[in-house]
């Protein structure tokens, strides 16, 4: 059994909820004597912890908590993946893909937890290089998906896909999601996507709006190296958005190259844990028209 | 029979094709003894053409032809529909939904038209007004869609539809597209929705990208006023676009409200004119994977 | 006003919940001096009334109830709408697109219609013949949609569509979906169609499954003559289903001829009818995944 | 280098086109000095060949060409795999997704196959069991897909969807198709699936016009085990189909489960083989409206 002994908490900002479920948290982890770091982000939020910015308090922790939605816990992902540090998401009432644990069964998962009574899922992420003139010029993780997509007041993109150096189409439409399992659920779902098993080694591509009426949502194993070229007609902007979280300006004949990041998510569930009754409960399965 | 005397020519700009075109076009009417005006955006091309600013030109023209694209056709239809100037459309070589007369063919389809033998098609435009406060702001046309949309690296966007007074539904996606049946064989097709016969007196609501997954595209009465409000918190602004072609910011609690306008397109085709060919050839049908 | 004297039941066969509502349905009615015939769907039902066949009762009240679901009110709509009598649907404890009243509701409902307090709906239905070697062999009405679908163990059929006379397109699929706006909401939208609004001019074309990606559904004039031939190379039988609840077997070079009927359906509903809610409520809107 | 020695043929029946090309083909085996066996389908078809039953010749020879097309393939594989002879697929003029060497080049591929000049891509099959009242009473294969879907006039079938031993679903729907990634361009892709990587270990389940209308395809690990039990209520009998080509009745209350078989089939390609090449070609990708 794995020892939790110091436990990083980042928080969502601006959400009154939240102050009330940090001080049962904090306290809680206090009575069970294990030092707790609060991430920049909860500053002001639980009176006496000790603060750190994200990037030392990932390199101290070896549980991270998160509390907030599944928003949150996208961002807190991306800086805990490389680090190997497991995580567990607490959402602020409503429950998330990611975030399962709810408020008021805080302290009964978190004993189960500490116990080593827990389920280690690794989600994979993926890493999206931007390339201008063949050179690197950003480099941005995504643990639900990256998009490419129109910008402002532009109508459509057009963009050759190649898988592994391979031509596969050349695609006029809104834009582009490639997405990973746990993405799948994402924005991918309102672009038509299929639905894939969180430990399925696939990455999803899905096009948005395509007009070629053929084009259909494809799955491609976990190891292909996905490239994107905008093509060199595009004379306006496109954009690249990261867990639609960070998003950058793309160029006509740049090419956004899209690979599995080698170091998955370590996110930990309850033993109770059921990704279906999670599918279930957020798409209203069971209701007929 | 309706006699053309006055011929405006409203011409796609920057397309290398269309001088040769437009001096084949020119050289006809002047044998026939037709009087012809040019649109400014024709300025250049033809040598000895009188040049009219478009809003003269609608006035005193009983016949517009339109040598470009669908996207140039769009365009003149949206001045010339006020006037109840008939319309007719060559392409540049490639069929469109709307300019249906190839180059080859202009002096034979003239002919043909010119003497009476053709068919009208009134095509119904939108008409759709901008409201902040409850004050009209912005009124702009559209033959294809009004599509209010996501902004610049914005997400999604909330809105409220309304039918005749009439709460339909919250939606979270990326757009909304509302179209005339002309439309429905545009941007709407790609967000998925159905094509509607050019004379039905309806207007297509098709949800880009919707969250909601039970969302499906909306066909009502042509007499209907649709209102769409972004909700008070969409703090970041969305934008609305006609045809594609122009395109305007609109903040949170703005109401777009769209009504069929009162007077249609007159588009007028050859006696062949086929609506099903056309869209056979556009969408491949008849090819099976 | 309209004056209801003699009231007709047509019932749901076999379900427990209906013999409590029908009592308190006969007892209201005979309360209120009114004459009622009950349909023989409904003999042991309900003691004390008089039993007539639904060919005897059509013709002899002038307005309808009909006690069950939207299943039960189709098929009392297609012997109803051509004698003109007007309907209204009690439900059984599941809100109906058509069947709106509910079972606690039904005496305040009642008091409010029979006071001429009410929304008069007219509902198109399609009328449906089978052409053989050029003659009309059945003819069956619909109030929600004409399926053409492949039978027992056949993977697809062919089919041409043509409408007014015009090659539309030949398709290869599971099926096709020929509905009313009210149809839309059934059969149709599980196949991808939109939602028609109740009182559009129009008829639906869903095709099911096609194996052509670039079919899409069409929403085509309610004046529309739409004919579907079978193509000859169809050896296996394919089967036409008329509101899912009859069904025959067609042939080969079988067309089936496909138009509006000319008399509606007079649907009645509470004055607090509202088209919008009914959607919403039956398509979980408003619920985000 | 492996060394083909004994070749077996199998053929698609009754297509013209299929002696010259049986000829030519015979005539280059024997040319060559390679023992070639004549599946009982081309019995007659080629005048001075051994025929052997289809069960004996999959025995003795160590690789099998195959004539016709996709479906001819399919057919084939199935008795294949298992005695993990490789194939090849000879077209009759059309391209098809298995069977991608044309009539015209038969000489020129098969030189280069016979010299070890290929590439060998295993494809997963699927096994289905069909259960009542617990017991194995069939058991089929499927390269493609295995296909639930309602039978003669039954508008819908409820059946309950479980994998590896857990609830994911209950729907109403006119089918389910369960596919390989082989048979994700099939079937599967008419019912709105994705297109899964030949290679990708996973099987596609892809709901066929559910009632549900948040249901959506789901892509789930290659080792899963699916269940899928009809529900009680179904009193009319389903029907499960195996690659569309062999067809079995399902009762109320029977279970089919699917595994991926062991044996993959052992599908060989011309060293020039590009699925994205076929894909563009069959999807008729490229092209706009």
């Amino acid at each position: 059994m794995r020892n939790f002994k110091t436990i990083g908490i980042i928080a969502k900002q601006g959400d009154v909820r939240i102050e009330e479920t940090l001080r049962v948290l904090t306290e809680y982890l206090r009575n069970k004597g294990l030092r707790t770091l609060l991430d920049a982000s909860a500053d002001g939020l639980a009176a006496d912890a000790v603060i750190f910015p994200r990037e030392e308090l990932v390199q101290r922790c070896d549980l991270a908590i998160v509390v907030g939605g599944d928003g949150t816990l996208l961002n807190a992902a991306r800086s805990l993946a490389c680090h190997g540090v497991p995580l567990i998401g607490i959402n602020l009432g409503r429950l998330g893909f990611l975030a399962d644990i709810s408020p008021e069964e805080i302290t009964q998962r978190l004993d189960e937890i500490l116990a080593g009574d827990y389920i280690e899922e690794p989600r994979a992420l993926l890493e999206a290089d931007i390339l201008r003139n063949g050179q690197v010029i950003q480099r941005h993780d995504a643990l639900n998906d990256v998009v490419l997509h129109i910008s402002n007041d532009v109508r459509m993109i057009e963009f050759d896909i190649r898988i592994d150096g391979r031509f596969v189409s050349s695609q006029r439409a809104d834009g582009l999601v490639i997405c990973t399992p746990t993405g799948s659920t994402a924005y991918a779902l309102s672009g038509g996507g299929p639905i894939l098993s969180p430990s399925l080694p696939a990455i999803g591509l899905v096009p948005v709006c395509p007009h070629t009426l053929t084009s259909r949502p494809l799955v491609v194993n976990a190891s292909a190296c996905i490239e994107i070229s905008l093509s060199a007609q595009n004379s306006a902007p496109a954009q690249a958005a990261f867990d639609g979280q960070s998003c950058t300006s793309v160029s006509a004949e740049d090419v956004i190259r899209i690979r599995q990041k080698d170091a998955p998510l370590r996110l930990l569930h309850p033993s109770t844990y059921d990704h279906f009754h999670i599918l279930r409960a957020k798409l209203h399965w069971g209701e007929q028209p």
